[in-house]
């Protein structure tokens, strides 16, 4: 089957914000096996969503709507669609109540009447209550073509597909679909892609992509089976083989980034963690500190921008400032072990370098790693573009404590 | 005129990346005043890329396609634009040398023959001479229509479409564009825009805009006139009144945040900052180092995400986190007072919270402000959901410090 993504917003075409609802709705679908032929966007206008829907049914299969629900916009996208396909929006009193509920639920709001407009829905359709906001979704299969309708904000779209429409598209497919992924750091995708060539050209079922992410790469392996045992035991040896063929720039398997893999290696073994930051000022904490329950091996870091605060704070040696300056094998060691020694910590990492924009020496970094058995350095050249060193010295932090965590060679040398 | 803008990519049907190039796009044709209706997304498919084609040249005057450029795809996208408008594609002996020197420049890799496709261009064509990558780009105007074609990696488009695209774009336009901005912290989108309603309806050149930024605002001022200084008179007093009306949530003029904003009032008074979190975990040190030149007035900071580091590191007396708890007013005060004194900055932030997900409390964040004139405390509730609560929680620090340099009253107590 396939399907096209059809936007409802002037914020969109405005440029306010990416199509973030696009992407998401995309993945999902290539996660099922369902192909996206076209994404189209639109601005809250009448006669061109009425348009732009025209051209949709004429060439998907499945329909996916985000944006142009609720009271704001009259409905756009809901009218537009049930138009076409010749239907009537008629009132939901369950879906009424639920609005009227969520704004007595939510302080602050009182519910205005052409709120109610909400609760007209295609007639016959599939309502998709909506636990995120106040707009239902809802779907119908007309004409040959299913219709699903999702609310526009991230969160609701994001909420709405995955609880609403997946279970719903799930049940149009003769066979499960199954994947899981391998997550790589320390080469990049086309040479991971050229490695892995004659397999991927081989494997049918289960399949194999790589997908670039910033400053790593993940691989997914897919199957579809009539049953969902069935497609895992046709993922899993494949799983096995990849990781033991590429060896250990593999970090982890069903894991979201480093980060959330390090955290993992620490809780298994009991294990605290500290930071000590100069040029990505606070990305590495930022990064553990995003994951829910962090605090069980995260204890805190410091961020050393100037050379005093590495003084008073972390006890790097005035000496070794002096000798050696900030960005040197000597003080992201020192950096690493103070802040070790000051939090506590099983395990410290540090990072040192210049982020630019300007200087001879961008993309010059040190990583340390200090441990109850020693302390380990990288030397890095990570090219140019501030946010981008400072991404990818975090990266190289962190993968240092996770080769540290598994016994592997942590040191890199570049000149 | 209105435009339509075409990218090319199996890669955005995926949903691997989000379709960031159509997003800067448009935001610079709203700025040049050219309106969007559309955007499409098509994968790379000679027959549907052809078909989108067709679509696009029925109702657009102006067509940019991104992507789909290059040896990789073989030149799909100039192929099918080429073909459509009937006009050849022809060698340019100036851009083949481009593409071979480009091979030079860059390190480790040698030109493959098919890179010289990319030196193809439709006949009569304006080069886009690609700064940033190897695939030039063009443009040209047929049968009413200006098309115009730029590489897909955002980087490149971003580049070549602000320095190839718009000075094409405003040749073809009989006046000038001219924008400022406003920023706004402390007050919804839908509140600013209903004190705005009036002044938005009369107000037609100049236009006043409204966009919601996460947790904040901003208001653009356009107006449009012969020349940049008819336009600039037209923009200026408005900027002043509005900025008037709405008064002190207003944090600054033609700045791109809030950190950037206290950045510059900092640098305005020779002054320091430091900064001491707990829920918000590194954000606020990175939102500051994320600015080049922060290292003028931004020492570092401490992440404390424990109780133990709260003492050590910042010299929260134990007593204190027995008595109140990590989440309370004393806690941040303290935290503030031991930044400012253990960095020995002009002033210091802290944050301590509750960002979830668990938890009664939830919401629950104090931010604090230590000056040499005294300490300052917002006692804040923050909804839910981590990621946005570390968000604001940030930005209500930022906010502190913003009034804080500008003479404003800095402290909120919520319940």
């Amino acid at each position: 089957m396939n399907a096209e993504i059809l936007s409802v917003g002037t914020e969109l075409l405005l440029g306010n914000v990416a199509n973030t609802d696009a992407q998401t709705i995309s993945e999902g679908l290539s996660m099922l096996g369902i192909d996206v032929f076209y994404h189209t966007v639109v601005g809250d206008n009448p006669a061109r969503v009425k348009e732009a829907v025209a051209i949709a049914r004429g060439r998907a299969e499945i329909i996916i709507t985000t944006g142009g629900l609720g009271p704001t916009y009259d409905d756009l996208t809901k009218q537009a669609l049930a138009e076409a396909f010749g239907k009537k929006l008629v009132f939901d009193e369950r879906s009424a109540g639920r609005v009227r509920a969520w704004f007595g639920r939510v302080a602050g709001h009182t519910m205005t009447e052409n709120n109610l407009q909400q609760a007209y829905l295609p007639e016959g359709c599939e309502i998709f209550d909506n636990d995120w906001g106040t707009a239902p979704g809802c779907a119908f299969f007309a004409d040959g073509v299913h219709v699903l309708m999702l609310p526009g904000p991230p969160r609701e779209c994001y909420a709405m597909f995955t609880h609403r429409a997946l279970p719903y598209l799930r049940k149009l497919q003769d066979a499960v679909i199954f994947s899981r992924s391998l997550r790589i750091f320390g080469q990049g995708e086309s040479a991971v892609e050229s490695r892995l060539r004659a397999r991927m050209e081989e494997m049918k079922n289960p399949s194999l992509a790589p997908y670039a992410k910033e400053g790593e790469v993940m691989l997914r392996v897919t199957a579809k089976a009539p049953t969902e045992a069935e497609a895992k035991a046709l993922v899993d040896p494949v799983v096995s083989d990849v990781a033991a063929f590429l060896g250990n720039i593999v970090y982890g398997t069903d894991v979201n980034s480093l980060e959330e893999r390090v955290f993992q290696l620490l809780r298994e073994k009991g294990m605290t963690l500290a930071a000590a930051e100069s040029c990505t000022g606070g990305l590495l904490s930022e990064h553990f500190t995003n994951l829910p329950g962090a605090s069980d091996v995260f204890l805190g870091g410091v961020v050393a921008y100037t050379n005093p605060v590495k003084e008073a704070l972390l006890g790097v040696p005035h000496e070794t400032l002096e000798a050696f300056g900030p960005v040197s094998r000597e003080t992201a060691v020192s950096m690493a072990e103070g802040a070790r020694a000051r939090l506590g910590a099983d395990i410290a990492l540090s990072v040192t370098g210049f982020a630019g924009p300007d200087g001879d020496e961008v993309g010059r970094v040190y990583t340390a790693l200090a441990a109850p058995d020693g302390v380990f350095c990288r030397r890095l050249k990570l090219g140019t573009g501030r946010s981008r060193i400072r991404t990818m010295a975090a990266l190289h932090a962190l993968d240092m404590a996770r080769r540290y965590l598994t016994g592997l060679p942590v040191e890199i040398w570049a000149e």
